[in-house]
């Protein structure tokens, strides 16, 4: 697995990458970004996976995140995949949406054709991408957490959920919790993975804790003049969810924030030390 | 003067607006940006004011410059103007290089036809701006300090060095300090100006230096990384200049940092403590 270096500028005293690289899962070149904090040579450091919302790149938290004065005081490294494949050939929404297809993978295995040859970003983010990482970067593959926003706040309650074991930390901002009962969910679950609802499961968080799925403890930070609250969020539905399982819950409603980088960007350092706090351990 | 609110974000306790208004100075259309950082009702804050770099818009800093959690911390407004007048009928470089005309306006009066119409942005920042945002935001304009990024950088030093009475405080990242002897300069200045070279005198850091003005002290950065370093930016003549007039200067070499926004947003929190300290004065 070849690794292309797109480009490498100092940061906060480390250093911020984007790579791009020939995955297998996805069989398209897909481009991801690194930051490395200042670190002692041979150290092997805790490393935050950053999932992205709809639309995204790796580029909008690289750029807008504010991520990296936090990752470099607690010696973290950050990860930030794309959301989807890209490129000629990959199929996307057939009437041009940006809620489904290009930026919008959805972090599933699709299995229904024409998605199912490109759309594997649930084993590209959970198995390929993490492999390349611990070949190619200073990072301890035992302290490994797990956060995102939107979609991408989905995708890691849903990682983290069937891989308890792996990571220790898992946070989200803006999570889609329920996409079976959700607009954006339902059109992205159905067009990946087709009709029959058993499948939708495994990718939904309130429903992978109703089937006994467990996780030590999240932190989960929505807007309240966020847009897209009570369609397609619905974070009432994680509460009852954890409460039930008995899953500790930190669910905070923040006044007067909405959907954007503006809402991620302000509290993205409390989420760096909730994930320092646990990879420290 | 309408002000026109294009976006209202809240971030860091505070919000983050962008607005348009029609400029009598420019005679077109300008969008700027201002962070107004938590307050209490009726406080009238200090502003510092940020001037970006070639090719840039609000936008650059607005999104990746990282100011915003200082400027809550510290309770600064934060304004940030475009870099040149823009739209239909504005004359642009006639080779459509990036280094002139639009995203270029370098901070002068251009004297020049076809320029001298649309391109003012001297007094669109140095006095017409500074009137719009005195009457709209929460503002005291006895507290007003500046900085700037490579162009914008040169811009606030010479403001600052032409009017020491209205700025507390100036500092720069990565500023163009001797335009008159450099090349983006030299075009530049040549462009707006004419290549009567008396006239750029004023808006040159090193001339103005020579030629008596002075500032109560100067805060610079600059990367050992930046590709511009040894061509256009020049950083030992503004050295120079501030040793034999006598006016305090620390001028810092940051090792491995290049001229990009990752630079900025690094020393960003410096940058507004050193503003902060001197507007509390």
């Amino acid at each position: 697995m070849a690794l292309e270096t797109v480009s490498l500028n100092r940061s906060h005293d480390g250093m911020q990458g984007v790579y791009r690289h020939a995955s297998r899962e996805t069989k398209t070149a897909m481009t991801f970004s690194v930051y490395v904090p200042p670190h002692q040579a041979g150290a092997k450091l805790p490393l935050v996976w950053y999932l992205s919302g709809l639309t995204c790149t790796h580029a909008n938290v690289t750029e807008k995140g504010e991520f990296r004065r936090a990752c470099a005081e607690l010696g973290l490294v950050f990860v930030a995949p794309d959301t989807s494949p890209r490129g000629e050939g990959v199929p996307g929404d057939p009437a041009g949406a940006y809620d489904f297809g290009l930026g919008a993978g959805f972090y599933v295995d699709a299995t229904r054709p024409p998605f199912a040859q490109n759309y594997r970003m649930w084993s590209y983010v959970t198995e390929e991408l993490p492999e390349l990482i611990a070949q190619e970067f200073p990072v301890d593959p035992k302290r490994q957490s797990i956060l995102g926003h939107s979609m991408g706040g989905y995708g890691a309650l849903t990682i983290a959920l069937r891989h308890p074991d792996r990571y220790r930390a898992a946070s989200a901002l803006s999570p889609i919790v329920a996409p079976s009962q959700v607009p954006w969910g339902i059109k992205a679950l159905g067009g990946y993975l087709g009709d029959e609802r058993a499948a939708w499961r495994k990718h939904d968080t309130v429903a992978l804790i109703e089937d006994g799925a467990r996780f030590s403890d999240f932190l989960v930070d929505y807007g309240d003049a966020d847009q897209f609250l009570t369609e397609q969020l619905r974070p009432e539905l994680l509460e009852q969810a954890c409460s039930q399982a008995g899953i500790p819950l930190i669910l905070r409603r923040q006044t007067g924030y909405d959907h954007s980088y503006y809402f991620v960007s302000t509290f993205m350092e409390d989420h760096m030390r909730w994930h320092a706090a646990r990879l420290a351990r």
